[in-house]
């Protein structure tokens, strides 16, 4: 298959909303439910029953509808990808799992596609909410079915930034001079909800180190509404690993870069 | 007039969830339209139209509801305390007017009703969500009509904490110890939606420094679910000054006194 076209990729991005409609039945269920919580690296780390099984759902949908592409997924069912060659999907099934424990919101669950590296489409479900952040290049980005316009390009000066708590503590990144600069800060402890603050023009900037289903889908609702979407030191992120993930507009990102390297 | 009765608690309860919902309807109302924004002190200390519509409707319903008692409010339209004597109502506008206006979430409006020092009932709206936590001592805590348990007694190591943003980057209070020992900290930016999630269990505790209107109606309803509530040296909230606040579950109240005292 070559380059999708315009008729498919919007065909693509309402089955995938189906998928996320059961996604969030499935999730809102499971709340109701006592939680299967263990730790991963520690006890900061998290994954539940619902991250896998909903990794496990979307993966399966992915593969039947559409076998040649590969999958990066946070929770152990996807590929182990060695280039982003043809059509790759990435999967987050729960983003802010310890949100999702403990505070039951600011989570979400994040698909992205893209195609020979690049961004095609991008989902953002806030469950609680019951709002799908969706689009990619070619049709724009929504909120449900609204339409979203491009946010006001303000300065850092001028907005709230939005930071990684434990690098913002521990000193990590240049985030306490990125802190100081903004109007003020705000820490939510998931990439998705912040992600939906920036595109919606809430904050001004967001930035942590995330792996890539924590910023793929989030690229490219992103870059589609015109703001900036860099490492820390403003290089093109590489999909395949871990990156310092800087999202801003385009002038708080010049203003985060220029602090950032002095 | 003596001490209140259970009645007449309930029927003060009812009448001031009307206002609330007046002036759920006028914020709304208002966010449509151009806010015309002020700083105060300085450009993070923001004042809006709104704040000051809400409060001039507000005092003027506690005025003609209840002539004998005094008010205690963010933007000038309350009166100069200088005891606790009697009635007195504390009213907070726009809790989190910098959300309020760049993010257009995370804000509240809250009243809190003492007598003679003791509280008597409180409300915290959550405009966006629709939401009044209210309640007191003599009739239980609700959200809308659903009463509330008491949270679980984690320790803070258990935990999400919510802190101040700035004393934090600013290395105040020893908060940056807490939120090393906490599981996960998170900044809000605001009062009434920190104390909401601390009184929903979703974190086990919130420090600020606070006016009186930051923490009158979220000391009411933490205290009736049992949660503590002081100052970050254990002792009682000064109701007409400042006060670096804590609301925690007893078990993180202990753990983080502790922490604050080495």
């Amino acid at each position: 298959m070559t380059l999708l076209s315009q008729f498919e990729i919007q065909e693509i991005d309402q089955t995938v909303l189906l998928w996320l409609n059961d996604i969030r039945q499935k999730t809102i269920a499971a709340m109701q439910q006592r939680l299967d919580v263990h730790e991963k690296r520690d006890n900061r780390d998290l994954v539940t029953n619902v991250d896998q099984d909903n990794e496990k759902f979307i993966n399966d949908k992915i593969r039947h509808f559409d076998a040649e592409a590969h999958i990066v997924s946070e929770e152990g069912f996807g590929d182990h990808n060695q280039d982003m060659n043809g059509r790759v999907w990435f999967v987050d099934p729960i983003d802010g799992t310890m949100n999702f424990v403990k505070q039951k919101t600011d989570f979400a669950v994040m698909i992205a596609l893209y195609e020979d590296n690049q961004p095609v489409l991008g989902w953002i479900l806030d469950v609680v909410n019951n709002v799908v952040y969706h689009g990619g290049p070619q049709i724009g980005v929504f909120a449900n079915q609204l339409r979203l316009k491009p946010p006001i390009d303000d300065n850092l000066s001028e907005g709230i930034v939005l930071l990684s708590g434990a690098r913002l503590l521990y000193g990590m990144f240049g985030y306490d001079k990125i802190a100081k600069a903004a109007l003020g800060y705000r820490v939510i402890g998931a990439a998705g909800p912040s992600f939906i603050r920036v595109i919606m023009g809430q904050a001004i900037g967001y930035s942590s180190k995330m792996m890539p289903w924590d910023f793929a889908a989030g690229q490219v609702l992103a870059k589609t509404l015109g703001l900036s979407v860099s490492d820390i030191d403003g290089k093109a992120l590489d999909m395949l690993s871990s990156n310092i993930v800087l999202v801003a507009t385009n002038r708080a990102h010049r203003d985060i870069l220029t602090l950032h390297q002095s």
